[in-house]
């Protein structure tokens, strides 16, 4: 298990929910409720009829490359971005990696797990948790940084994060959530023009398709076959190609592009009931830009054992690095879901004592 | 692209029917024909109601573990077993790597790529393929051999292949096809009392879900703990882990081992079909124990062309190190087809030079 003797870096949010499933309402996990649809579902469930034959990915990587309007070699498809991750730690000549925190914990995970020493940027609260380039050693030969950030919810300007691209440098934009941001504002994935860049992308969080494990990679050719060459043969499955190809193509991205525009107004909805609770001390990290907030308040795990008493899970903050016992991440829900939870809080918090 | 100069360790029996797809009779591809069944795909395509949730493998890892009488920790599931041979060239400390051959070049090109010289131990036409384990070098710190091994179709005795144990060395054994050979004689899998024993399985072969990436490494504790923490998180889809529940549970071991008689019983009418063609020059390598048999004639090459003119496809013998152009493999496939192919090899044979 990969720790760094304060924060469990392997502990995610479907540990939360996991072994109490369907009993708890879930604004833990980072995945789009009601998904994936049902249009997707059947294209999904007709690709079973190809089982038997060895996954061929060449379709779905030409509708990635032709969505982001790049060139096939500049595309790489992983089992999920989880895969992107040990493929960087793994395949690359790399020696001074350094990740952007608070964020999502797995890219460091995987680089330490490959033996590497990881050097952290630790963005503070006091700024927002916005990113300043000159804080990133100038000998880094590796960047890791989200966008929007997870769990910060911060959407860093794309031409700040382009600022940290050095010659000789590997420029690492996990970009999982940036097309529940509209309009895809801020987003570098088709951006030939910064040397080194290497943009992830998933499919999860939008499409609700965790279980099936597809993402993908946008870099240099060069950077692509030094991926490609460290993947197992056939490593994406055939269902998981399916989705890819339905996610990326015209249906799938009018969908996810008004998804973002609800998402944005169901977190409209959560940040403003959150500021009810100011007086408790609870504040929200913001402007939120992701399907998720960062809050911060007093006594937030003993919140946390009286929000699952009531039904709600929520994420802890504490194993994020820079972040303490203070912190919860809320999963932006419609409206409804979200009505529910801010009153299961308010009795939470009226058997917490206030600062 | 690994290639040893001589042969593309790369190349597999899929890219011999990819773009010709359903015109041509597959007989290229070691994967069972009619999988998998309709039970098993509505088994799955059940599994798809829960893919917004992140994959949890307890349950098929428990599975597996009992259907070889294993406890889980000597258990870990992975993408098909092309992730395991990434997985061990990449995750192990390992100096002196030595690969049995001809077999799948798979783990060759997974160690090459990882960094790895590997030697090769070469069996012999003149040894009927057969292990000698005084020729695998006393310094290998991992050995990795294939039993029934593909593409020779050459079970070799569990007890020969055990006393290439050594304290120090991992012996790798890859089982893909064993569960296609009746009663799993010769089975390494279950055997805890082999020190330093991997045992690869796949579930893609006997039941038809290459395109769904699922297999299975049974080692110590020890290395498994070492593969785990080499995988992405959520390496194994939930579909996979649907797929791999059932096919290790009672209906599936039942079902496979019966399919096992009935490939043994297809497999001879072919060697049968096979032994007219003798004055050809046509030679089977035998006893053939896998669901597939090797074959050496004058003129493969032409006569592999020929046969693809008449709608069948055959496995090219010489990306094989230890094989050339002379050899062919073919899967074993039900009567009706195995006589469809004799009628056409005897046509392409009739109009090749015979030696």
């Amino acid at each position: 298990m990969s720790t760094d003797g304060g924060h469990d870096l392997r502990h995610h949010g479907d540990a939360e929910v996991r072994d109490d499933g369907g009993s708890l309402v879930d604004l833990a996990v980072n995945v789009r409720a009601d998904t994936p649809p049902a249009w997707l579902r059947e294209h999904i469930a007709a690709s079973l009829g190809g089982l038997a034959a060895y996954p061929d990915g060449r379709a779905a990587r030409a509708a990635v490359a032709a969505r982001h309007g790049l060139p096939v070699e500049r595309v790489l498809l992983t089992a999920g971005a989880a895969e992107a991750f040990v493929l960087l730690a793994r395949a690359l000549k790399v020696r001074r990696p350094v990740v952007v925190h608070p964020q999502f914990t797995e890219p460091e995970a995987a680089l330490r797990d490959a033996g590497h020493t990881v050097d952290r940027v630790l963005l503070r609260e006091e700024d927002g948790f916005r990113l300043d380039p000159a804080a990133v050693p100038e000998a880094a030969d590796l960047v890791v940084i989200g966008n929007p950030t997870n769990p910060t919810s911060v959407l860093h300007p794309a031409e700040v994060i382009a600022s940290l691209a050095r010659p000789g440098r590997l420029l690492v934009v996990d970009e999982a959530f940036m097309d529940a941001v509209p309009g895809e504002r801020e987003a570098l994935a088709d951006r030939v023009d910064v040397p080194g860049l290497v943009v992830l992308r998933s499919l999860t969080k939008t499409w609700g398709l965790a279980g099936l494990r597809i993402g993908y990679v946008l870099a240099a050719p060069e950077t692509i076959e030094d991926l490609e060459r460290a993947q197992p043969l056939w490593p994406v499955s055939t269902p998981a190609l399916a989705a890819a190809q339905a996610c990326v193509g015209p249906r799938g991205v009018a969908e996810a592009a008004h998804a973002a525009h609800r998402v944005a107004a169901d977190r409209v909805h959560l940040v403003t009931g959150l500021a009810r609770f100011a007086p408790a001390g609870l504040r929200v990290v913001a402007p939120a830009e992701g399907p998720f907030v960062l809050i911060r308040l007093p006594h937030a795990a003993t919140v946390r054992g009286r929000l699952r008493d009531l039904g709600y899970a929520v994420r802890r903050g504490d194993t994020f690095p820079g972040l303490d016992e203070e912190w919860l991440r809320l999963a932006v829900r419609d409206r409804r879901t979200v009505d529910g939870f801010l009153r299961a809080l308010e009795r939470a918090l009226a058997g917490t004592p206030t600062r």
